[in-house]
């Protein structure tokens, strides 16, 4: 629709997920109309992000240096390794402020039909880090917090499996259940029926 | 919330228009798994459009030569020109294939609060090419499809005030009224407003 380079920021900006040709429009002639520096400054950091983002050798979460921020700081509890499948699990969790421990990055979850098995997965990392005794602390809790879809369960249910024999050590799983400021009737059948199975004792 | 070039990289994918922070955070992920040559291709044609996008000499349109396809098109009719505020606008009225005539993109609109007067406008523009006998052919109507909005209105009303009284000229101004597909009883008032003064004799 457009001539030249335009149409051609427009193509490009529309494969990225979650922009439409008409966002694409949009930011594309947005781009127009910003300074020289500012686009210098997003190039800047695609070709960063291209040259490679380094990644945590004990979680692998990204990072700036060979351990993140999180399994540096000597505060947070040795004790509990919470599992996800991808670092931007681990910034909601943060948010929450709720765990103090450290994280696990799986880089995935189970789906045989996309050729991800548990080699694929940062699995064997996991346990190794469960066996072993860190700073003369055992780990005592694996919190599972793998998305609650249908690769997210079977992913639990595998590491539940492999974890399960280890004597001390716990495995959890995050709470299924209705979302707090939801409404019980917009609630789908799943959600409604794990509500119901994982009810609370009140008093 | 990330470490990094990741997180520098959602910061300036945040600044563009439409990117909320979780859109900017989902694109970059969706970055850091994709091809480098997907990122070069996006960062090669930032460039580009940083280097300079051409304009075309005669209607002000995005164009790869001096002029643009549309201008360089001789089956396009040389006596209506099309006032539009931006380039997107073309793209637009282009999709509805209602019109054969040329362009005009003037830039903008008229916004004394933010300094935009019929300086910083291409107005001088298109009164030369109204004045203009081209190709042995007089532009006989002009069709001002600025936006209905504020800016818009008064920036038709100006150049009504231009242009009525240049001999054989006929200055139109695109229809207001209810929206195709839509539901009168959710139309704004000065929508319906527009609608009853521009209503049409049907019989």
């Amino acid at each position: 629709m457009f001539e030249g380079p335009v149409q051609d920021l427009i193509d490009e900006l529309g494969k990225l997920p979650g922009i439409g040709p008409k966002s694409a429009q949009r930011i594309a002639f947005h781009l127009l109309s910003v300074e020289p520096s500012d686009i210098d400054r997003l190039t800047a950091v695609l070709a960063k992000v291209r040259d490679g983002v380094r990644f945590c050798e004990v979680c692998g979460n990204v990072s700036d240096a060979e351990r993140c921020r999180i399994c540096a700081d000597s505060r947070r509890d040795l004790a509990q390794i919470c599992v996800v499948e991808e670092p931007k699990d681990v910034a909601a969790i943060e948010r929450t402020r709720e765990f103090r421990g450290r994280y696990h990055v799986l880089g995935g979850a189970l789906d045989p039909l996309s050729g991800i098995g548990p080699e694929q997965l940062r699995v064997r990392e996991l346990l190794n880090r469960v066996g072993e005794r860190i700073d003369g602390v055992d780990v005592n809790e694996v919190i599972i917090a793998t998305d609650p879809n249908t690769e997210g369960e079977a992913t639990a249910t595998y590491l539940v499996r492999m974890l399960r024999d280890i004597p001390g050590l716990s495995v959890t799983r995050l709470a299924s259940g209705l979302p707090m400021g939801g409404d019980l009737e917009f609630a789908d059948e799943l959600t409604l029926g794990r509500a119901f199975t994982g009810r609370r004792a009140m008093a």
